[in-house]
């Protein structure tokens, strides 16, 4: 697709030109899904899908012509010999990880996984529908041994569930990832299983009342607008499985979903796709196409919406600002409602089957279980028929309760028949990252609390912009971590932050 | 972009793959086009057009690189020599009449027409703004130099305006043009000049209102969904320049712009804007991506359109069966009017020095004036400079009236800066198509009025899906309309629809 290489454009530039090319593509492509899921006409799918289809396609091959000419290879030997250093040597570095990686795949393999998964996905619908789990089981199979098949092809250390988990958090391993999620956990079940005040009763219907979807928008606007997320460039649109996905810097599309007798519902999860969408804006445009302008996994993307929808957004200082607000906009319910006792109800924890319903304490414990199930997948320890079993034995050891059925159990989400290994864990780092970093934050602006509960959010975002989103892919995750607090991941500041908050 | 053409497919079919994958593209660069106007945010501008633009070159490469293997040229060989017939003929040759077209331009000519239109339109703002034609000046005489350039490079045998004319209405030529607008002009002059009945003073100022904007979007749905708009398979937006924009027949998108006191307003542009819409929809779905599934020309397009607005739209039938709807839904102020004076009013005929603000009989003698001038420039028969002194001259001989700025004459209408020459004739062509084959269809359904006064449309578009949509390019817009009314273009159609309207 590139036209011949001018001589005037030193090869680094010209390989960022070509880069830049592929984004605007990809960006586009961004695009096709929004308008897809908000706004397309019904009728409008196959046509559609073929559209995006061949726009994949084009982008594949775009992809792979920018080394048509030895561009590439030539640029990477340049930074192995150390003749690039600096920004120049990562934009090549992570484009060549990305290149070999699609190189590594033949063709025919990658038209299988996307056929395999899209088929699996409407099996995976049905068999959670019927509880039947026999159903969907050959379709795991397939899909685990193409997964298996795929580490194979990328190439790993240790464990073929490395390369699956790198795909998601580059520089993560199967071992470091064991190490911390375990101390997490060895933290986790005593403190779920012996902590009194979450069996404490709590009236959470106190909450629900009767709130127009239209004056929910525009509450939700008003927050997330406050909290920092620019709505000169970006939107918030109404769907059913909320997300936020960045077109580029400038143009960062929310959606959320809305239930008309609980604005709770909507604006939590406003506030966490605000969160991502905070960072997408933050990225460094004028690095647009290439990876100093790309966030670095999705392991800190989810530490981003983390932080504001739970260590911020379920604060106590930020309701002092907010409640009132609410109150004044919806005096029934909230109007009768003290804070506390509101605090109280959106902040319960409770033993639950379904990990999207999770509170931010319990949540982890169910991507626990998750990483633990699919590496023995991927290194082979355990089959996909014992996954129901072994399923209600670690629910049954984690939870302390009794898994009723497969549909409110491992046939729960969506992950693993669209082909999502080494996925979930990113989830957990976020909220471990989110607590790191939140704790630097503290120590860097000493009135934090305060400045939260007055509405005032400015500081907060030149902290996140100046130490995490500006870098773009500059550092990977675990050497930003360090570079910001100084200590690799752990789960300590998260362990340190829930001890605090529920004791 | 092609991979090599596999053995096992027929030349024509691979043709036809190739095709389909430049009009997918080419439907997403109009998604862009519609999401820009409509939904993306304030901040998005500069990076959308940079997608844009990038996705343009990706398809003008795509499509130059149809014949990269001599494919094209040895189908049309085919063709010139009778091996190739029928529906495959016709694909063959519609695609090399733009590949010729595309080829005889060379890039940097493209380029220089690209970069002079789109500054020369922001300059024309202003100059219409500022009531500066001198402004204006130097532009213009650059753009008539190109588009004069642009004619000699493409080719034509009588006329250089032939050649920018046969592009947006293929198969016309400039004098079959001349000889059918001057017919019309003959008829409208005296007809205008001399109807008594125009001089009536009506006061239009009684459908005026408060019409709520939401309320006013329902009502404009509920019409264009019964006069066979297909909601499942298009969207109606809110903007502020009315289009249609069909990203293929399962998906097509209409924008219309509205004020709160005047529901006629945005209905009328809605409706203009259906019948665009519902020719987008009933082109064959099974050619997406070739000739025969395209629309024909420009003025086909606008004589689907204009029917529904005026012919349909603004007759009494069809407000017998709307007009009760209309005053239930706004009590005021139309339950105190009647359905005449409504006519009366909606169909008021004025002289006025707005081409865009003109009724269904003003309205071509404004595109004439314009007809007439772009004619003289681009046969060098008058100068740029000379534009405003004609143009007052025109209207005064035309419509007996003085021309009071520049900004109310020669300023007003985009399209000379944009560089589109042999244009506005289409506009005329429409009107003139829709009452030839509106006549041909009333002797087809011969109850239409009837039809139409009982909000029953089916016929009718079972009638123009047969004659004119599922054609897509397969005849020429000459060819169709002598194929469909057994007679050429002419006037005499819409000259007897005015005559028995306004008797």
């Amino acid at each position: 697709m590139q036209t011949k290489r001018k001589q005037d454009i030193s090869p680094i530039t010209e390989l960022k030109k070509r880069l830049t090319e592929v984004s605007h593509m990809s960006s586009i492509l961004r695009l096709l899904g929004w308008d897809q899921n908000i706004y397309m006409p019904k009728k409008g799918d196959d046509l559609r899908s073929a559209s995006a289809s061949h726009l994949s396609g084009i982008i594949h091959r775009m992809f792979i012509n920018i080394d048509s000419d030895g561009l590439l290879t030539k640029l990477k030997k340049q930074v192995d010999d150390k003749k690039i250093k600096g920004k120049d040597a990562i934009v090549v570095e992570e484009t060549w990880r990305s290149f070999e990686r699609e190189r590594k795949l033949p063709e025919d393999f990658v038209k299988e996984l996307v056929e395999v998964t899209s088929k699996a996905q409407g099996v995976w619908a049905e068999a959670r529908k019927k509880n039947d789990f026999a159903l969907f089981l050959p379709w795991l199979t397939k899909i685990v041994n193409l997964k298996r098949k795929e580490a194979e092809l990328v190439g790993f250390l240790e464990s073929p569930y490395d390369a699956l988990i790198d795909f998601n958090e580059p520089g993560m391993t199967t071992s470091e990832a064991s190490k911390i999620l375990v101390d997490l956990k060895d933290f986790l079940v005593p403190f779920i299983q012996n902590n009194k005040s979450f069996k404490k009763k709590i009236n959470t219907a106190k909450v629900f009342g009767k709130f127009p979807i239209s004056k929910q928008i525009a509450f939700n606007e008003m927050v997330i607008a406050k909290i920092g997320f620019d709505m000169e460039a970006g939107r918030l649109d109404v769907t059913t499985h909320p997300f936020a996905e960045g077109l580029h810097p400038h143009d960062v599309r929310l959606a959320t979903r809305y239930r008309e007798n609980d604005i709770l519902y909507s604006l939590s999860s406003t506030i966490h796709e605000a969160g991502h969408g905070i960072y997408e804006q933050g990225l460094p445009v004028e690095h647009f196409g290439n990876p100093l302008g790309e966030s670095i996994s999705l392991g800190i993307h989810e530490s981003q919406s983390r932080m504001w929808e739970n260590i911020i957004g379920k604060s106590k200082s930020f309701w002092k600002h907010f409640y009132p607000e609410l109150q004044k906009e919806f005096p029934i319910p909230f109007k009768k409602l003290s804070l506390d006792n509101f605090l109280e109800i959106i902040n319960k924890v409770e033993h639950s089957f379904i990990r999207t319903e999770a509170d931010e304490v319990t949540y982890n414990l169910h991507i626990i279980l998750r990483f633990e199930i699919e590496k023995d997948l991927i290194e082979g320890k355990i089959e996909p028929k014992d996954l129901p079993k072994i399923w209600k034995e670690k629910v049954k050891e984690y939870f302390g309760i009794d898994v009723p059925t497969d549909t409110l159990g491992v046939l729960q989400d969506v992950h693993w028949s669209a082909g999502l290994f080494g996925y979930f864990p990113t989830y957990t780092f976020g909220n471990l990252y989110s607590a790191q970093f939140f704790a630097k934050m503290k120590k860097d602006i000493s009135d934090i609390e305060k400045q939260i509960s007055k509405g005032k959010f400015g500081e907060i975002n030149k902290w996140l912009r100046k130490n995490i989103h500006s870098h773009g892919k500059t550092y990977k995750a675990g050497e930003l971590v360090k570079k910001v607090t100084g200590e690799d991941l752990n789960s300590s500041y998260f362990i340190e932050y829930l001890k605090k908050k529920y004791k």
